[in-house]
């Protein structure tokens, strides 16, 4: 074994060079999984394997954690593997985070939409997922991968478990890649619904590495630690072959490494104290206290959204988003398009203009045509909510009034 | 004005999303420029754009400033935005840090080769660069760009400046985004060079915005500093319209923003101490002391290789690096080739087998067909120099005896 003798001479503090360690002459470059830190440093990943271990009940293989600068550039390294032409597709949530829009855009595929139902709390139908792919394989389009986010954004749902095996199922029949984003697993708000992993879910089901390729996201950027200027995230990426891997390895090493701090962050998010360490109970209360402030903001802004006139609004489960539904007056539509303007973006931009609240329109996430909608953050501080509903209530009164039919 | 009223009640310490700020109200992404992080915060921008300023001695705009994860994210952004197609084309010199071939195959473009001529300390031939430009025209490429990395990696050059005018009358005249990787600008051992950003070259020349498209990468990883773990970079962009730059605001917009550390140390980078700071003579003594230690060590090591039988190197007067040219003896030529290796990295990992020493085969880097390189770095801590020497000195004349003709 070379490594020990080698690691004395190999300049310590400047190595981070693809070119530097030679990778060209191992036949497998997964070989070096453990030695170069293109994955990440192998003890951080030890640490999160460990942590998804015990999340999941599961075991969890660190050579599976792939340390990346948030969850993004993860979507991105994924989407440049699966998307080969504009003839590949992969299934989307709609409403969805436009990272996914984006970065299928940017890599040449084909986003295919499902559409979530807002009647059900914005729940996923396989019927309609199914139907979708369907109708995509009729056009030529290779389905890849589903894309699943949960809790959901902008929808702020979270998924049933029951719900999760039938897209667990749906996804090992018709061969589908399962890109499961669960940057917000930590953020649920109501004592119905809990978060499982899709590997728990799907390992439950007894479906092991042969049965579905999985990739779950996770980022330091949300929970309760928000730390998102760390850009720090890892994938879990499980199912694949080895060639398949290497692939990947290939591809992470070319950006060298993902920054230290953010692998750093990301272990301990992975590994937060357990009952015993010296700081188990500061942290739990901090933990506690942040959730319990999330919950109770995503519970007055519901109540704010569904006491307006015209809007109606799901849920507040998980995540750090309401998606409320205006049903805006069709005067107050015609003056949006004479602006050439989406009605609901009309709104958001009165809406900054009049009170300096920012919310997004749902346009900019996808939307079932002619419903309108505005996401948005239950992030404001606690204390800034009642002058935050104060000033939305009386925004929106008086644009209804304006508009009224 | 809204932004001091919005920013009241905009979440401050989650918002790193693209769909937080309503982009899609805007006519001009770059309105946003001021606001929104996606290139970097506002006033290290501001200090970098300053740094630059004093180091060319001509303006530099902040809002012309990327801050990247490292210098690769923002290379891959450039070919992005570049390559179309297969039929477009980047000129690269050979040997070259793999990171360009890499990412032009990522983005699915052609690499057009330039050789640079190890007999004159591998130079950057106008004639050379002007012959693979004509003959990539004739194969139907249309080259967008030319890459050039200096100092050299992994050929550790410095480019004089009359060479360096050469290149930007090429790119003017030819219509060429000229890529400047500049990574290396403080390393340079030699008395008779010295770092003169293209920048400054193109500015002085009486060359604006409208006669050159220029884009300049740097580093936290090089230089003195070395801090390659906190990914800290930022790119310079600077001759593109408008309309280009919104597309490169868009793109960058994808991944939310780089590291908050990475970039705190790139604005550092660009603005070490001055005399008079209470930190300018401690700073100054560290910077000098890492800076001629390496040049020592380069020396030393350009030496040693000089003194091997069979092996010539040239200069070392940048960078981090030589690139010592093989001339091995037939034998060891035909015991590679019997292993189906090429005898540069054989020699490597003959190397690494003997001794614990990494260096990388030129076959990484690509070079003149039937020659062999090795690049090695000047890192290696100076106290151990002299035993690297040693070891590589008795590895080298032992396989020299072992393949003699």
């Amino acid at each position: 074994m070379l490594l020990p003798r080698a690691s004395l001479l190999v300049p310590s503090n400047l190595c981070s060079d693809t070119t530097c360690h030679g990778l060209r002459l191992k036949p497998h470059a997964s070989d070096y999984a453990a030695l170069i830190p293109w994955s990440g440093i192998k003890g951080l990943r030890d640490t999160i394997a460990a942590g998804i271990a015990e999340r999941d009940g599961f075991p969890a293989n660190s050579d599976d954690i792939f340390l990346t600068d948030g969850a993004s550039p993860g979507v991105h390294m994924m989407m440049q593997l699966l998307l080969r032409s504009e003839k590949d597709g992969i299934l989307c949530p709609i409403p969805q985070y436009p990272l996914y829009s984006a970065s299928i855009a940017l890599h040449g595929g084909t986003l295919v939409p499902y559409y979530l139902d807002e009647a059900t709390g914005w729940g996923l139908e396989i019927s309609e997922v199914k139907k979708q792919l369907e109708e995509a394989k009729s056009k030529g389009i290779t389905v890849r991968a589903l894309v699943v986010i949960n809790p959901g954004n902008p929808t702020g749902q979270v998924l049933a478990e029951a719900n999760q095996r039938e897209i667990v199922e749906f996804c090992h029949k018709e061969g589908l890649v399962l890109l499961a984003d669960e940057v917000y697993q930590e953020n649920i708000y109501v004592d119905d619904k809990k978060f499982d992993s899709f590997k728990k879910i799907s390992r439950s089901m007894g479906y092991g590495e042969e049965d579905i390729a999985l990739v779950s996201f996770q980022s330091v950027s949300k929970g309760y630690y928000g730390e998102c200027g760390k850009r720090g995230g890892y994938m879990e990426v499980t199912g694949f072959s080895r060639d398949v891997k290497e692939q990947i390895y290939k591809v992470a090493s070319v950006n060298l490494c993902s920054n230290i701090s953010g692998q750093i962050l990301a272990s301990l998010v992975m590994s937060p104290p357990k009952p015993g360490d010296e700081s188990f109970e500061s942290f739990t209360a901090e933990r506690d206290g942040i959730l319990s402030s999330l919950a109770r903001r995503a519970k007055a802004l519901e109540k704010a959204f569904n006491s307006l006139e015209g809007v109606t609004c799901n849920r507040a489960e998980g995540a750090m988003y309401l998606f409320p539904r205006l049903h805006l007056p069709a005067k107050a539509i015609k003056a949006a398009e004479a602006l050439n303007v989406a009605p609901d973006a009309y709104y958001t931009h009165r809406l900054l203009d009049a009170t300096g609240i920012v919310a997004v329109p749902g346009s900019g996430f996808g939307q079932v045509p002619g419903t309108w909608h505005v996401r948005y953050t239950i992030l404001p501080q606690e204390d800034k909510i009642a002058a935050v509903v104060s000033k939305f209530t009386a925004f929106h009164e008086a644009l209804i009034a304006e508009f009224r039919d």
